[in-house]
């Protein structure tokens, strides 16, 4: 951030009166420009035992197997969110099950969301920022080639869950740390949108 | 959103190419300025049985009874901003326990997320955001000023959890709906900073 957005004046970075962190505030009208992380919800969306997965059309991580999801839109709640997603990029109908994980990734200042999801009948329809969506036999998932890291946990989750029969105790949570340099960056960079 | 935070230039609200809804978008340097829902996290401090409070000292609802909350910032998890935020807001020592509730308020563009807590000691330090911080017992909860239904819910939640002896299965969810013009707009402005 540059110029404010209320009156296109320059911007500085300092910590304004009251608070304890630095914010982007304008010197001629007083405007606070808060940044704060974003929300991503998805689902996993199972039929007859399979997994469906979304292979990506768009960067971040194109090419890539993915769980349908995206950012949260103003104006819509969380589950809301994540049907819409899956609408939008498998172009599935799902009845929308348990929140199933809650994945933080803070150094792209994200929290990732993921529902379980029953599909109720056969219709693909894969959006523009899909190449393929498919159903995956549980031991067929393509771990070598997942988008996210929060895609690959929250799988590996449901596989486990299952294999104990665990019951349902509350969703996953972790916490995703800033890749190295030899490990590949894959949960998107902060301006990306997935 | 008047003018571009990159570039100074105004910018037009439409909706652009490969999207399906409106954005704020720089006809001069192509940013795109997303605008998208923020976190609100905190927690439900507990000891010996009595829950913490706080009261308000800022807008909105100032003078209110709340939960010790507040927006999750960049750089930390979910987590991580529910102790933060009860640190300086109440000045409690805490080990964060469940997540507990997870409640859309999508009329402001806010998610609201409390952990369960349990105070280790007896220190209570209210920070500048908080006129008075103080343990209620459960049959004493000052019902008629709480400062946001989701504070509200999510105590409710707490009380009935207790009353059957429920085993946890997961957080509590809800949707808090725009009130009516009769009702208190007990959740905030959307500009607004818990």
């Amino acid at each position: 951030m540059k110029f404010c957005s209320n009156c296109a004046h320059a911007v500085s970075l300092r910590i304004p009166d009251g608070d304890n962190r630095q914010r982007f505030v304008c010197e001629r009208c007083g405007s606070i420009h808060y940044e704060n992380p974003r929300i991503v919800v998805g689902t996993l969306p199972v039929q007859s035992g399979r997994v469906l997965l979304c292979k990506r059309a768009i960067e971040p991580r194109a090419g890539y197997w993915t769980l349908p999801a995206g950012f949260l839109e103003c104006g819509e709640s969380v589950a809301q969110g994540a049907a819409r997603e899956t609408e939008e990029e498998a172009g599935i109908d799902i009845t929308l099950g348990l929140l199933f994980s809650m994945v933080d990734v803070p150094f792209v200042n994200q929290v990732h969301i993921f529902y379980l999801a029953e599909m109720n009948g056969p219709r693909v329809e894969p959006g523009p920022e899909t190449l393929e969506a498919r159903l995956f036999d549980l031991d067929a998932l393509p771990w070598d080639s997942l988008a996210f890291r929060t895609v690959e946990m929250t799988l590996r989750w449901y596989l486990d869950d299952l294999r104990h029969a665990r019951p349902f105790v509350g969703p996953h949570t972790s916490v995703v740390e800033r890749p190295t340099s030899g490990e590949s960056g894959a949960v998107g960079a902060s301006a990306s949108r997935p």
